[in-house]
């Protein structure tokens, strides 16, 4: 089947958590807005559409289905992109754990963006660096310390003990924290030595590294989710 | 079976959403802290128990399985408690929903915590008031609308057309706003006849009318998710 993928252009964003799965399964698939531009995304957003209305991109045409919503659309793919286990227990897992790196990924989104979305950065810049202080003393080494003491209880290469879309999806994470935070993660990197090399082993899989190769792979920027501002970072 | 529902005492926080599917269908379960105490849920979080470690809670033991998020929650009782459609692109609409329903809740958390979860409200007060206003002006009448709309699609009466778990969860999100926001909930409320409408209804189902009349319900308080401070509520 064809896949047709809806997100904005120009940034990864959220769009990229579903991009990874279908390039890393060499799945056949078209980035809708990349190809017709934005509009196209629009009468899905306002209901005019087959398919349960999304409240946002990035969403998902398979058939006649739609599905919006990365965790949802990942536990949609996983079983047939084979980045899954297929035990519904082990599914559940994996559900589980992308939906603690969601909590993470919007935590992010309001590092830079605490007191509304619709205002730009500027707009909210010293209230972004008292979050941000936040976001690098406390949430940072909790989300992070968490998902490497999953790995080291899980014999320490997957979350799932296999490849999964779990995997793909903590790779995004961590490079993004790398582009928004590098000197905290630096200081991070130490203590998560398993997510390291997970992250490694990952940026090294034939599909991921034929992507991240490809003019497909857009650049990090300050427009996207993960957004560096030297100001928001800091060693501690 | 017998359920163990894990989540913090004194609170109906992220655990009421759990709470509300097992008490709609009659679950045989245990809420677990308030038996025996918040340090039951410890060695769960600590990754020291059988199962999948938890972020955080809420989580559900069903047997040997242990799964945290709301939403991972609910999908996984659903099938069983007959609260979602059979069909798996309808379970997956059901997910989908649910996860939009929970980025609200996460926004309306941050609402009054837009500095840091760690820091009290009275330290981040005169940015709780700039964020409220963006969550009145702007994030309420957009993620309402969009389930308003919803049901406007869907025969009106139900997201799914029937009876589902989402229903339960759009009464809680509903009923949470009405208490932390009672004015701005009042001026909105003429524009989403279909969510009050359903919200009555949830109301009047016998599980939930049972469970609203008995002491196991705690009244909305400022510790919880939804909370009402009245310098950050407003007509508009």
């Amino acid at each position: 089947m064809q896949y047709a993928l809806y997100y904005w252009t120009g940034i990864q964003g959220r769009g990229e958590f579903v991009r990874l799965a279908l390039e890393d399964a060499g799945a056949d698939y078209v980035d809708m807005a990349r190809v017709h531009g934005d509009a196209v995304m629009q009468p899905f957003l306002d209901g005019h559409s087959e398919g349960a209305q999304p409240f946002a991109p990035p969403f998902l045409k398979a058939g006649r289905q739609v599905i919006a919503q990365v965790a949802a659309i990942l536990d949609f793919l996983g079983p047939t992109l084979d980045l899954v286990p297929q035990a519904a227990s082990r599914r559940m897992q994996a559900l589980q754990w992308q939906l603690t790196i969601a909590d993470l990924v919007a935590e992010v989104h309001d590092t830079h963006h605490p007191i509304a979305a619709s205002k730009y950065y500027e707009d909210q810049k010293t209230e972004a660096r008292a979050r941000a202080a936040a976001m690098r003393g406390e949430r940072l080494p909790k989300f992070l310390g968490y998902f490497e003491q999953v790995l080291k209880a899980n014999g320490g290469r997957h979350p799932l003990r296999e490849h999964s879309y779990v995997d793909l999806s903590l790779f995004q994470l961590l490079s993004g924290l790398d582009y928004m935070f590098p000197r905290r993660m630096q200081a991070l990197w130490p203590t998560l030595p398993l997510l390291r090399a997970l992250k490694d082993r990952v940026e090294q899989r034939p599909g991921i590294a034929a992507y991240l190769a490809s003019e497909r792979r857009l650049a990090f920027n300050t427009n996207g989710i993960f957004r560096h501002y030297p100001e928001l970072d800091d060693g501690k």
